[in-house]
């Protein structure tokens, strides 16, 4: 392994065998160990020159999915066919029926007990993902008339603070049950700022994703 | 000192001396070693007996300060003159009006960098103070007819997710604009929850302690 010529590969090559061991065996069961001895051959010391422990590794992992998510997001921004609410409404759906949440939730993640996860996860939602994706379609949605807001920015953190955090059963351990009390009073929020972009398929994606992580945890 | 006599004096120790350094020379700016140099000839070993680190310690000293909050949101719970909806605007306002947040907002803590004490304050706010003594108050008000919800549970999480933590000026780095675009937002939420409790009172204290953070940080 040539790690001081191609860092980059280097780095994709652990991240991809450490997600498809936290996928195979979950996270909490998979060892640094594990990773070193699926890289064929790359040493200890090479791992730790990027990573300084698992927990590294799953921020880096999460962060690629971050960036795929980010994709999504920036191509629904940029629609020239929808609204500013229409594309919030395009952008929840499109996040909870993407597959990958299904191998998600089946790695299951104990976020619950990871402070240093899920900090990395409130970061990229409030500071990357509320302020570059959700506030410009705000404004949008305030020039096509879609959305009436005078704080778009507040409203953006808020969203996202809730779609992404409060509402994801990993982070709060939700049953299908608490996830459902979760999205009707997400809901008679989202309408208090005359945003109507829930329904019943979002609903029992959710319920189902709560589902595969009780099962899961 | 007879640590193993005590242990409860001395972690109370402790929690004294690391509260007064951290208020007098800031969180960051304090070393175990300072705390142990003002401890009377108490061993290095007995504080790791106690702590592991700096953060265990300021996680205890947060902890102790959530207890006298706690106390607070009880008496309020418990009072009987006032309906529900009355006794979360007390809540409210006791919470921001209290002498001990000049003292907190002027330690100013880095929350928005220490994952470990976010995810404390985090814990506590949703796993203790939801529950505990919001979601009650939710009831109580149902019961008397000044709250109307189907979720109450949900709801309380909602409420204190953004009040404790998302309008905290510290664990967001916010500015006196920031957090009053956060407050028109979160009381027009609340509005939309028929809870109509948030005055100009409470949105200039929250900016002062906006304007003391960003001074002290």
């Amino acid at each position: 392994m040539a790690r001081n010529k191609h860092p980059e590969e280097t780095v994709n090559l652990i991240l991809d065998v450490a997600y498809r061991l936290f996928m195979e065996k979950g996270y909490e069961r998979t060892s640094i160990q594990d990773i070193i001895n699926n890289l064929g051959g790359l040493s200890k010391g090479a791992i730790y020159h990027h990573f300084k422990s698992k927990d590294e590794i799953l921020v880096a992992v999460t962060d690629r999915m971050t960036a795929q998510s980010n994709q999504m997001l920036s191509a629904i921004k940029d629609r020239t066919d929808l609204n500013g609410q229409e594309k919030l409404k395009k952008i929840f759906k499109d996040s909870i029926q993407r597959p990958v949440q299904d191998e998600i939730f089946t790695v299951a993640p104990d976020l619950h007990n990871n402070p240093r996860l899920l900090f990395s996860i409130l970061r990229e939602t409030m500071d990357e993902a509320a302020p570059n994706y959700i506030l410009p379609i705000i404004e949008q949605g305030i020039a096509d008339g879609s959305i009436k807001t005078d704080y778009p920015g507040a409203l953006a953190e808020l969203i996202m603070l809730t779609a992404n955090i409060w509402m994801n059963p990993m982070i709060f351990d939700n049953t299908p049950e608490e996830a459902y009390q979760k999205f009707m009073i997400f809901g008679q929020m989202m309408k208090g700022f005359g945003l109507d972009i829930l329904d019943d398929e979002l609903l029992e994606r959710l319920q189902e994703l709560a589902e595969l992580y009780q099962q899961n945890k």
